[in-house]
């Protein structure tokens, strides 16, 4: 018995007769596949629609009425999509995430999936109906509503596909695929067939924006197949899958951007045991998520330390390191949101060690400078001025013509 | 410890200023009333909006679906009241049917209460907080949700009036209270200070539209005091009471007026037993609710049955009828839609013999046909021509100086 899980995102369900489409789309899956589960996101720009009323009577609702409020667009969209199944003549039955068990902690608006049962989800599929499920959503063991944050659908499609031991999971979105760079800023760019979990977690990481690193993670803990590809073709995606089962290995499989990030520098920071530590940590008390960290070697008893953070946090991150700064008598601090992180990812770098040095002779080669260089076995990132980052990415895109 | 439910309609939380403005309202009556459980409709029309969407995609959209789908209007303006409330620094939470506890039968759009739990909503209200409930839905013993049918989040307040043993519920509606005739109709229409259960469920009965029977029946049975009254300035509106605490009984209370019947007449029945439970028999079955039956003692060995039912159920009624017409082989049947039903109302009738001939004579005088006439203990109605309905009504209105 074959299973699948469908999700399609806000784009796909944006207005009355897109819905009529993913059902007609879902009714073809299911003459192949005996077994379809359809995760859906709210329709189009509902979420943010519904934030706003939120914004216009609280800059700080409760989280908890946040969710209230939120959940409210997915279970409106797979009302809809049940309704546009069956009659299409597809016997089809919508689940809220308190229906379908989607249990999770209580981390209102950004909660984590602890447990998925789908006992029902199963039963349903029994009777030969299409289950549609709300993407985003769950529920605590007190009954509590939650959301999952940005991404949300697709970690419940994930986890589901994972609970129900699903073939594969399908993610429907309005791009063909998954490229080996943004399209649009290198025109050269082309759809990737297959990748691996981790290069996609790196890309996901260093600005790609199809796929959320969480679901898959989240797919590559369970092993779920991955299809991404587009709502509004047939055509096929891109499959994310483990490295062992794809045979040939790209050693560089794609180049990411990202212009969302800052570049903080604490100045003549002493050189004490426990000062970055005492730094990060304020930071992640404060909820700031920190993405590359450098610092140097110190040669006269005091060293600089340079970090990445989202722009959106730079204004709470300054308050912090000003105390720092006065804590520790170093010498300042400067901040530069001017920057642009460029990323080589390909499973394949881990044996090809020359990498490294074609991505950095290939920016020194068209006058880019390198401000920071940070690396995991299968990515480096460079951070560049941002002027330089289209050039950078278009540069290495052609090198290692991809 | 005084407790109360206060119910804001769709009109009261149309838009952000009004959630605001109903915010205010209830952080008033908390400062001198220990509990307030406040139940909200959705915002505006976003029910209507909702069915539309749903109307779009399917003529007969599965009612547990029409159900996913409604309730989440009611799920929004629960969710932004409780933000308004905490934002002016009153400890609110939201509640769901199911989170509450409303447990109701299976009838997905039009389903009834069996139970209200509201150990939680107690629980909350313990916290010092004001507890927002979405109105209009429930939840099955199953987990399925549901919702009441029109005029269902009246009945939610009124319900969780009577579960918490409430002072009173208050129902707060874009009117000033129950008026003695509709004020559009009746110019010298005014303001009723108190009215009794049964009045009030005689006036909806007979067109007045500000509560729905069903409400008024249930807060007759569990004996709730209803307040209704304006959400726009804070005068007393209109208390509906058990008739035992209204000291000075009036002996007519309103007159109300209908124009959405059709009046259907069956020619020439053959005057046996049976004809009648079988010709309403055959409309209950097809869900038609009749209101007025009218049958001759027949001369002729044969009768005329003449019933109203709803405008909008005529198209629905003519096949029963034919089909009635000449399995009995009765002479025929007809269809008058351009009728008014014209009731007057009042507890003091059943001692004061003389309210129905003055009913009669005050038409009479004004050359008004009756058509048809029906009577209970304390209302009494007759179908006139739909374009003397407004000149009955005012007539009346003043003859029993209303």
């Amino acid at each position: 018995m074959s299973l699948v899980v469908q999700k399609f995102g806000g784009s796909s369900v944006a207005d009355v007769d897109k819905i009529k489409n993913v059902a007609r789309r879902v009714v073809d899956a299911k003459k192949h596949i005996d077994h379809v589960v359809v995760v859906v996101s709210a329709l189009g720009d509902t979420t943010d629609d519904l934030a706003e009323l939120a914004a216009q009577i609280s800059r700080t609702p409760p989280e908890r009425e946040m969710d209230m409020l939120l959940s409210t667009g997915e279970q409106i969209s797979m009302a809809l999509l049940a309704m546009a199944l069956n009659e299409l003549g597809q016997d089809a039955i919508s689940m809220t995430g308190q229906q379908v068990e989607i249990l999770t902690d209580k981390g209102h608006t950004r909660a984590k999936i602890r447990h998925v049962g789908a006992d029902r989800v199963v039963q349903e599929l029994r009777k030969g109906r299409v289950v549609v499920v709300a993407g985003f959503q769950g529920v605590t063991n007190e009954g509590e509503i939650t959301t999952l944050g940005r991404g949300g659908s697709d970690t419940t499609a994930v986890a589901l596909a994972a609970a129900l031991h699903a073939d594969y999971c399908e993610i429907f979105t309005d791009v063909d695929g998954i490229y080996t760079a943004d399209p649009r800023a290198v025109p050269d760019a082309h759809k990737i067939d297959m990748i691996s979990y981790m290069e996609m977690l790196e890309m996901a990481a260093t600005g790609a924006k199809v796929l959320m690193a969480r679901s898959v993670e989240y797919a590559r803990n369970y092993e779920v197949p991955l299809h991404v590809r587009s709502s509004f073709h047939s055509g096929v995606g891109t499959w994310v899958k483990s490295e062992d089962d794809i045979m040939e290995k790209a050693i560089v499989s794609a180049v990411t951007h990202d212009f969302s990030e800052a570049k903080v520098t604490i100045i003549g920071v002493p050189d004490e045991p426990g000062v970055a530590a005492n730094l990060f940590g304020s930071l992640a008390e404060a909820n700031i998520n920190v993405d590359m960290i450098i610092q140097n070697v110190s040669e006269r008893a005091r060293t600089d330390i340079s970090f990445t953070v989202n722009k959106d946090d730079v204004d709470k991150v300054r308050p912090i390191a000003d105390n720092l700064v006065s804590s520790l008598g170093a010498e300042g601090s400067n901040y530069n949101d001017d920057i642009a992180k460029i990323s080589l990812i390909g499973a394949g770098m881990r044996t090809h060690p020359g990498i490294a040095a074609g991505m950095f002779k290939t920016l020194a080669d068209n006058g880019i400078n390198i401000e920071m260089i940070s690396t995991s076995p299968i990515k480096i990132s460079c951070v560049v001025r941002r002027e330089d980052g289209e050039n950078a990415v278009n540069m290495l895109h052609e090198y290692f013509s991809l």
